[in-house]
């Protein structure tokens, strides 16, 4: 349902390399039919032996089909021929992380009852297989946290500014030219993308609802070629990251740009690729490195998910991976944490009269909220005015403290009369 | 059976990690009986509560046991051990890449006959799920090529050397002190270790017999603290790969010192850490990184391995992966290519007396092979002798040709009479 670039993917890397899985998987698997709404398109992409409709609902009720492939993406009628197409036992895989971040818990409740499975390893990531190393690779581990590059248009812009010293408007137009972004990148640039897939791994990880709806979410569009710069001078790099944590207080799952010490491998992945982190308490730090996004990498996952099924369609539920890794009855209702409960660290800029007793007004006011301070970089004054005043940028990354603290002190500084400018805070994450 | 680091590992993680895993699995995994020589140290590992045996083919005999773990390592009583197991009707899960490098074939062909399942997770890069990755997570793909840090001791090692500039012996002593090389540390440092890995992943990337003994094996004792040094200014990183190709040929499967371009994230993986790299035709290029050793990295992927196995041990044969990834009726006899047919690019270091005609002489013989060169590097003479003669290290970085070309040229350019010591040369990759 749905036949559009990785729709495309998925027929010809299934035709392509169909004697290779069948020696794999044991069977072959064939594209019965095919809806889209452009049926000349589709009928384009996968020739003429292929039977083509414009009615979804056909696909649903062709009793010769075991696994429905839902490619329309969004959460309008998608969501509707999903639940129509497990109503009918159906197997469904989707690469539709907005409507698994929204109604995942619906449609996985749903597949259950009927006894069928959803494949969604395109949703997180790509073709990266991350959902298979959470459920099933690191099953032994609790896992502590994952940090991930789960969205290629923002680490693609994030990556040019930091290389070309550009700013990021002129970045995303840029990325746009190039086909990295969409026409319309509020999805990706304002951090929702990312944040569907951190609900989605944050689930499979402790073992909690898909939470969308509770997840913080903040994007790149703010963020100044200066900050990257300066980040880069204290051994930092800027990353969007999709962060989940189990902590003793609950659950954080937050998108936001965060300062990662440059050597560690996700600071550097570069251009359009994904990689995510997984911390696990037997295992340690693990890393998972590919394409997030585009045509044939997602169609390898759609494709993993097929063969998969097609493995264990007839087989006892109880011999299939849960959904969301942990068994339905098992599922937690530990919290999400607010974002003032978070723990993190930070990265500041001041933009500060350049006189005596800043500083110490700043720090006094961080050592007052118990925040104490790892690092200052105070950076040449520009002048401004005719009076010779001068400002500075003074730049402190902090050791962890809880956000509602920081939030308190940055309200304290913003009120200061020598800070001359809305003060800059973006979090830092050591990711060790 | 043998209850030593990582035997403990796997038993403190399932007792920590008991009510996780039964949220996850839907039941639990529990230890019945322990096997070990020394029973002393078994019984203080797991306590008064399991039993402790000597013989392990007590665990064999004993009919409550659905699966056995074989820790023991080694190719001897380990391999007569595993096929009782497997005859008894009992799945086996082992750590142990050497048995499975040399007597795969049959191991595997014995469990299929009695429809157990063999798991071995851990056999390659320790916690890392590679083995779930490229059997299942990009069965999609035709797999192009594999290439690793798959020993996490000669990782050590060559990181110390590049990072401190201190030589093999001297580092070798260090990462004995410390834990990270065994004392006696052929398996690792000559490369064999890595072989058996790169020797299982190739069966499973490429639907071929276990074959080992057709590896090409090359280790690092050999190499010197400048090649590192030189490497690194030409914008290289000298690692341990353990590689393994197809191509129109046939198969190359080997392990050598490779240069690496320093951009790559494999080039940044550091210390004991392992990495593999895994290109598939419609994935792309993907990257897995985490501890391939240790007590409880390596228990995380034996547990892994014993939670599939509890969800599959009573499914029909064909619902479970095969163990090698394709059907066993589905392989293929694709040769192994010698390493004379190997192509892949080269460094040379050449210490050639400082006179006219040399860099000539040299670069005409490699024309006549037609290989090309990418690179030349002439570092500073040293002075020997007393007449004022010199000598210089002449560095020259080629494209790709077949190796039997360059052992061909690499001949001729050892007679010269300019060349003055045995040419060092090491591969490269670029892994792009």
């Amino acid at each position: 349902m749905g036949i559009g670039t990785v729709g495309s993917g998925v027929f010809s890397v299934l035709q392509r390399n169909q004697s290779e899985i069948v020696r794999r998987a044991g069977r072959g698997i064939e594209i019965a039919m095919v809806a889209d709404l452009d049926t000349a398109r589709a009928q384009a992409a996968v020739g003429p032996a292929v039977q083509v409709v414009s009615d979804a609902r056909a696909v649903i009720a062709n009793s010769d089909i075991d696994i429905v492939i839902e490619l329309i993406g969004g959460y309008g009628i998608a969501k509707q021929l999903v639940l129509e197409a497990i109503e009918a036992g159906k197997h469904v895989v989707t690469a539709n992380k907005a409507l698994l971040a929204v109604h995942g818990s619906e449609i996985f409740a749903a597949a259950s009852r009927k006894g069928v499975m959803v494949g969604f390893e395109a949703a997180v990531a790509g073709g990266i297989p991350i959902i298979k190393s959470l459920r099933e690779g690191l099953s032994a581990n609790r896992i502590q946290w994952i940090a991930g590059i789960i969205n290629g248009t923002t680490n693609f812009i994030l990556s040019e500014m930091r290389d070309k010293g550009l700013d990021f408007d002129v970045v995303l137009k840029q990325a746009q030219a190039l086909g990295y972004a969409e026409a319309d990148p509020t999805f990706d640039i304002e951090g929702v993308d990312a944040a569907h897939k951190a609900a989605l791994m944050s689930a499979m990880a402790f073992g909690v609802p898909v939470q969308f709806d509770k997840a913080y979410v903040e994007g790149i569009a703010q963020l100044g070629a200066q900050d990257i710069k300066y980040a880069e001078q204290l051994g930092y790099r800027i990353k969007l990251l999709g962060i989940t944590k189990k902590t003793d207080k609950g659950i954080e799952l937050r998108v936001h740009p965060t300062l990662v010490p440059n050597k560690r491998l996700i600071a550097n992945v570069e251009g359009a690729m994904n990689a995510v982190m997984v911390h696990g308490d037997a295992v340690g730090t693990t890393l998972y490195y590919g394409k997030g996004a585009g045509s044939e990498p997602t169609a390898s996952a759609v494709i993993a998910d097929l063969i998969d099924i097609a493995r264990l369609h007839n087989a006892d539920p109880a011999q299939r991976v849960p959904h969301l890794a942990f068994q339905p009855d098992a599922m937690s209702n530990m919290p999400v944490l607010s974002m003032g409960e978070v723990v993190t660290s930070y990265y500041l800029r001041l933009k500060v009269a350049d006189e005596a007793g800043v500083l110490a007004n700043v720090t006094s006011i961080l050592a007052k909220a118990g925040i104490s301070i790892d690092a200052v970089l105070q950076r040449e004054a520009d002048e401004v005015g005719g009076e010779g005043a001068t400002q500075t940028d003074l730049i402190i990354l902090t050791h962890d403290c809880v956000e509602a603290k920081m939030n308190e002190a940055l309200g304290q500084m913003q009120v200061l009369k020598t800070v001359l400018a809305t003060i800059v805070r973006i979090r830092k994450e050591e990711l060790a």
